[in-house]
């Protein structure tokens, strides 16, 4: 798939499958950026404990304070080693490594942060479409997304990782509590699940609305080939990745979670993921 | 401030200001687009008892049903008589009033509904942006701007209107509601009202963070004239004036209410404010 001959390394979330796919939904917006501009990159899996030891030593900056006044290490974060004749560039913070990325490497027939002056010729990144996906995400899908998911979610989590977050959820809960408790809000089928289902139904329905809309605009004026699906008609943009990464963390975390939002909207979203598939790929 | 020579009818909800400025949301995104087109119109101001008295029999079609099953008529509406040689257009809700008169009256130097295809040439119209910026309103917005402004609104309402939304009141709640008490939170300075200010700063919040964004972004990228404080930078578009709607119907209904929106996110909003001005004009 690299069509890019960059020098970068990739650190994201490892998960007990075998090719170690992520089911961090951030990490999973800088592959899909990575795939997406066809940059040469290896991964380095990290385990959950692991983030602060390997890329504090490195030289990849914090993104963020913890309660106790000490930096707080996150992934994704890259290592750019692609110029020889600089020093490596390192970055961390999803947001971060999109601008970074999109500056270095920009592909001007299709910029993943849009831009309106198609007739002044100057182009103007424009981050409020992506940004809202992104605010729209947080609010409406992720309250609702691991609960629903945690129970097939656990044996996936490396067993390291399950209990270091499980020592942070003690520490502020109290013994008996773990990570699969402090997210439980019922069994599959029961009301409180069902309700919860509910929930994340309607915010894709809102979505669904939207990029409805869209297609029904663009199939009224005479645009040729067609609506498009996307955000933005036929052009993917990072407001398409900022969609498709909680439904990565679905599937990948509950099939059986996956089988009921594909169904949704008419099988919307199974055709969604198809169309952006050939970004989904761990490499 | 017309510059187009059109002959169009606009229905707006009238207020008892002496210019009858109208303290609707939707109306105000209509009347923002008109403006912004430099259309010719003249208003029609109406009272919400008269609206399917007057919209019914000039055959402008309903948006919604009642409970009853009857057809539900609102503002805004347009008729569009500027071609001699055809019947008036009829067309009403907000959304359908900004699609006809940007397919209509389009302004290819700066269209309010965005395109990414800067560099294939063709515009294809991609309404996500606005969609979610209105969709924001709506949730994060609307459910705090009724009862922060209501006590200082109740006095510019047509009395008949006010009558006639205490009626639908009283027929859901019962006896002793009226439209005030219906969205009284709290006087101003309590506990009860001061937690929805909170609540709506949040969400301006949001907004500025992402307006923020995009400036830095674009100081960032080497692009002439500045960073732009709009959406899409120096361009104006509808996502625009999906937020500035709600601040006029604060403004409009609440001086006070407006005194306190105006100094969040270090002026941000009295800028944005200003820089629109030249619109939010009652023609």
């Amino acid at each position: 798939m690299a069509l890019k001959n960059t020098k970068i390394t990739f650190f994201d979330l490892a998960s007990v499958y075998p090719d170690r796919r992520s089911l961090s939904l951030w990490c999973w917006t800088t592959r899909l950026v990575l795939n997406f501009k066809g940059l040469g990159y290896t991964t380095q899996f990290v385990e959950f404990p692991d983030i602060e030891p390997t890329l504090k030593p490195l030289g990849i900056p914090p993104t963020a304070t913890k309660a106790d006044g000490s930096p707080l290490f996150t992934v994704p974060a890259i290592i750019d080693a692609t110029d020889p004749t600089k020093p490596p560039v390192c970055v961390s913070d999803s947001q971060e490594i999109l601008l970074y990325l999109e500056k270095m490497y920009p592909d001007p027939l299709r910029p993943l942060i849009p831009s309106t002056t198609q007739n002044t010729g100057t182009y103007v990144p424009a981050p409020a479409l992506y940004m809202l996906v992104k605010q729209f995400v947080l609010s409406n899908f992720m309250p609702y997304i691991l609960p629903l998911v945690i129970e097939d979610m656990v044996p996936i989590i490396p067993p390291r990782a399950f209990e270091f977050a499980t020592k942070a959820i003690v520490a502020a809960k109290g013994e008996g509590h773990d990570f699969l408790t402090a997210h439980f809000v019922g069994k599959e089928g029961s009301p409180e699940k069902e309700a919860y289902w509910k929930k994340l139904e309607a915010g894709f329905g809102i979505m669904a609305l939207i990029l409805e809309s869209g297609e029904k605009i663009r199939a009224d004026s005479s645009v040729s080939g067609g609506a498009g699906e996307f955000f933005m008609g036929h052009q993917v943009t990072f407001a398409d990745f900022s969609l498709l990464a909680p439904m990565i963390m679905i599937r990948f975390a509950s099939e059986r979670g996956w089988e009921r939002v594909s169904k949704w909207h008419g099988g919307r979203w199974e055709r969604y993921w198809k169309a952006l598939e050939e970004y989904i790929v761990v490499a």
